[in-house]
């Protein structure tokens, strides 16, 4: 499964709000389309929102080539728009700066469409890096597992329809349960928009890895019952000390974690990492449509017009994190002097 | 609203697997139908089916009073059908126990008709004194609030619609609110039943109380911005040394709050109290069909066939218990000469 794909100038990207019901793409060839689909969630995912952000920068430059206008600073309006999408996952900002700073670097004396080229080229450089990314990641996660155990936890969805390839936490799942580290694993369901559910659970499931679907309510309970070994999850954006912005519900995952004296691992790659914050409360936190709490598929499960905190996102403290997979390698605490060194 | 209501020899109860969105009422002229209600959740929560299956056994007597066998062994016949319904919540056994000692004090000699009188009159006065328990838990639950705090949090729904009257942790926080000791209530969504999203959203926004609905999954990060001061919940057991079996995630907001420094209350009734065991470990727990977990409302929200682990209740550890508060008053730790004392 490949949730987001380039070929002859189209970006095709695998509608993660139909799964697993209906698997159907959406071709993009406007950027304007990119925003939608980011804004939509029909794609998602730290990594895989850079890389797309990243291709709609290159439709942008191509709109802009055949028009008589100053090409870079039209693009950064293009980039503007595309930041606006989320607040959160910083990979976004990550992959449009590279985008600009590719093109910032060219030389003054260069067509609009050398730089398309250009940037066609860098946007397909930061897919092909997330794919090794992915790999290096998973390859690191696997130290964390010295003995084989019976079953880990994660939350969301980290996999290859939040990434370009295996994916970060999936991705050190797959890699695990392949090398024979776990022999199953548990998938929280990730209400309100269910990623666990309709995502990692389907993900898996495709792959022959044995997956038990729990709602969230349940983890503790899982943990409490001793059904699993650890907790590996993605992020969204992470801290110069160590602190993870994911999907909400993660807090109290990694409580749960931490009163059970489970692991609770982060695997994220480094452009996750936010350099210009020092903690978490700097990180902005999405609150998103109360439909998406008061709805499931069309059906109404609470009564009109109830008031609904939806926040996307929360912030676990670093010190309820036990290690950071990076493709850098293994972080562990104290993270900052490990964090200021990947900056490097 | 009156979830279960007996007049003319009928029982009638509120269908509450169609709240919020349908409002219709099941009407039982048959034992059979009250145990399917049970089962199906159509009545729910401890004290409803204490209720509902005292009434259940009046109308199996009904049933008997007409046929010639020994009327009491029939009526104990009935009464295990109705006790295989449900297993975790113990208010079930203790209604049917109490009706069926209410039965064997009755003279041999007194006739099936004037037995079902007896049995009709034992079942009124449960519902009668569920009315008055609810008063009494609500009176007392006002001492945990000497000062007022901004906002309270609940999990499922233990209220008008899972007793007689206003609820036993709802009936707290009816009274609580009343009284100027808190301005809103969040209430977790309650997967996979959303009875807290259905039911505990519904029962206070008819009531004029702000609630907040959430996900489960947020309840953690909830505490961490200190929207919460307080948790109460309802009980379907608790162990002679106050470890408290409630619907799952129960134990994942008890853990969450003692992390935050958040008391974590439990209103019940002494019905609720299993005086036969020392400890959680000992309540059995009802694991239901995964359906309830991979569909919503008729939609498919997972893979087909995936696997799933839905227990209905977790135990919460009585060391994670602040307080239990029941029509006697409030219970404080150490809890076990505390239970004792109720059993006199």
């Amino acid at each position: 499964m490949q949730s987001i794909k380039w070929s002859n100038g189209r970006l095709t990207l695998l509608n993660q709000t139909l799964l697993p019901g209906i698997v159907d793409y959406i071709e993009c060839g406007d950027y304007r389309r990119v925003a939608e689909a980011i804004r939509r969630l029909e794609v998602r995912g730290a990594p895989a929102i850079g890389a797309a952000a990243a291709f709609g920068l290159v439709l942008g430059a191509r709109e802009l080539a055949g028009q008589s206008l100053d090409f870079r600073e039209a693009l950064r309006q293009i980039a503007d728009e595309l930041r606006q999408t989320r607040p959160t996952a910083v990979n976004l900002f990550w992959a449009i700066n590279r985008m600009l700073s590719a093109a910032d670097k060219a030389p003054s004396t260069v067509s609009p469409v050398e730089l398309l080229a250009l940037l066609e080229q860098e946007a397909l450089r930061i897919m092909e890096e997330d794919r090794e990314v992915n790999g290096r990641i998973a390859q690191h996660g696997l130290v964390l597992f010295p003995h084989a155990v019976e079953a880990v936890l994660t939350h969301c969805n980290a996999g290859a329809l939040a990434t370009v390839d295996i994916g970060t936490a999936l991705g050190v799942i797959r890699q695990g349960w392949q090398a024979g580290k776990f022999k199953r694993v548990f998938a929280d369901e990730t209400r309100p928009l269910l990623q666990g559910a309709r995502l990692t659970a389907w993900e898996l499931k495709e792959d022959g890895i044995p997956v038990t679907l729990i709602t969230d309510s349940m983890a503790g309970w899982v943990m409490k019952q001793k059904k699993v070994a650890a907790v590996i999850v993605g992020a969204d954006r992470i801290a110069t000390n160590g602190d993870v912005a994911n999907k909400i519900g993660t807090y109290s995952v990694a409580v749960l974690a931490r009163q059970h004296g489970i692991p609770f691992y982060v695997a994220a790659p480094v452009s996750t990492f936010d350099f210009s914050i020092a903690g978490g409360d700097e990180i902005p936190i999405e609150e998103r449509n109360p439909q998406e709490v008061t709805a499931i598929g069309g059906t109404l499960i609470a009564p009109d017009g109830i008031d609904v905190f939806n926040p996307a996102f929360d912030v676990t403290p670093a010190e309820l994190v036990s290690a950071i997979i990076t493709e850098r390698g293994v972080l562990r605490p104290p993270y900052g002097p490990a964090i200021r060194s990947l900056r490097k």
